[in-house]
């Protein structure tokens, strides 16, 4: 499908655009199923949350239309929504009234190996460390080198996923996922406070968790607690929970939780 | 004068390019004067730092045939090279073999008041602080939100640059310029293997103060460092050289050395 910038199709984008020259912007990838996004509500707060602490001063409700239209004429797939703060001149410095300039994307669904979801994954052990930025931390902007850094570290089918440490060695995330991990009866998610991204499922699990009344917590996570976790597992707003298998030389079964989750998601994203 | 896209007048780009997606690439900011780009030599050993580190199969030569070739036309001004890594698929994989995309923007000679460099500049005290991050550090790469959201924290004229420190206090650099302090007759400059760009006229003050023999040292710099300066400047490729006077409550007399360095920059720009 054609994409669109500022509600009009095109290809094309202009050059002098702060989205390239310095990774001005934030985006959202959304699964859309029969003509709808999912979890459009949770995608448009982290949004509007982005928005704010960047300063750019985008239209949400616009945004969400546009959404709407384009999941609509799509139908099934994932959609990209870039959101820049548009065109600048020369100069790091922003224009605060800038309302931003609206990429929306469609592209098929990502066709991830189904053993992924029925078996589990194994997690690459990535050297590449998220650097510590609390006003950055939890958005997902445009400033992604970490994540291509960390995601050119293995070429191997063996590993679907990547796990990032922080530069303290604190377990925090997938290069495209968020992670959990269970230990006696406790949910248990990273604390994004000084980097990584919050995750649209990832606060989806956290809610249905809480609606099942098993407890959760998010907290500073050291690579010890992972190797004495029950269960662990990713999960991203494409492809629903992967269960974790492995990630260096430690190891877990696929647990009940995990498929209680899992089966969630996907009833979410096949809704 | 009309942008290039790899060698060709263009006004836009691709959608799917991974320097809008991820920041995915490197630039270079270039002063050109009568037809030739200043310093070329000295931007395009960064520009092939960055590609080896990111893993860009760029080639170096053809950019630099490129550049002179859109130097020539332009005459005077300041041109800026955006190399990205090209289009992307979904997902952050980087094609180890894509050779990139070159942009070249060309604009008129920034106008910066006169009295920055004659009789010097006020620093704001930015509390944006810049993340330790070793694989990037030193490179002008397009992940560039630190500067966008410390820039943004003064408007007033007063204040022509901004003073960053990294995360744990240390001097690190302006927002858009590299910072050197004298000291005991020593020309000192912030290290940079954590966080910063690694300017190209730092790099070409650093070898002007070796050829008139004054000791040089990069080194972790600490504001109380700054505070006992006798001299402090700051410098880029486009302005070269601006005199610091002021830092919030610390001020510094405009000296001989910052002045001599100052002139011989002047002298590389009309060159």
């Amino acid at each position: 499908m054609d994409s669109w910038v500022d509600g009009q199709p095109a290809d094309s984008l202009s050059l002098k655009d702060r989205g390239l020259a310095y990774g001005d912007g934030l985006f959202e990838t959304i699964a859309v199923h029969d003509g709808q996004p999912v979890l459009l509500d949770r995608h448009l707060v982290r949004l509007a949350d982005g928005c704010l602490r960047l300063a750019i001063a985008a239209d949400i409700q616009l945004v969400r239309q546009e959404l709407l239209s384009y999941a609509a004429a799509m139908g099934e797939g994932v959609l990209k929504l870039i959101l820049t703060r548009g065109d600048g001149l020369r100069g790091y410095a922003p224009d605060p009234t800038a309302p931003g300039r609206r990429i929306l994307q469609g592209n098929p669904a990502a066709a991830y190996p189904a053993v992924n979801a029925e078996q589990g994954i194994r997690l690459f052990p990535c050297s590449t460390r998220l650097s510590h930025q609390p006003l950055l931390a939890g958005l997902k902007h445009l400033n992604r080198l970490e994540q291509v850094l960390a995601r050119a570290e293995w070429q191997d089918s063996e590993h679907a996923e990547g796990l990032m440490l922080d530069q303290a060695g604190r377990v925090i995330e997938g290069v495209f996922s968020n992670l959990f991990l269970l230990r006696d009866g406790v949910l248990l998610t990273p604390d994004l406070k000084r980097c990584g991204v919050a995750g649209v499922m990832r606060a989806e699990i956290l809610f249905q968790a809480e609606s099942l009344a098993i407890p959760t917590q998010i907290a500073d996570i050291s690579l010890e607690q992972l190797q004495w976790a029950d269960e662990v597992f990713v999960c991203n707003s494409v492809y629903g929970v992967w269960p974790v298998r492995a990630y260096a030389a430690l190891s877990w079964p696929v647990g009940p939780l995990t498929r209680k989750l899992q089966t969630i998601a996907r009833a979410l994203l096949d809704a």
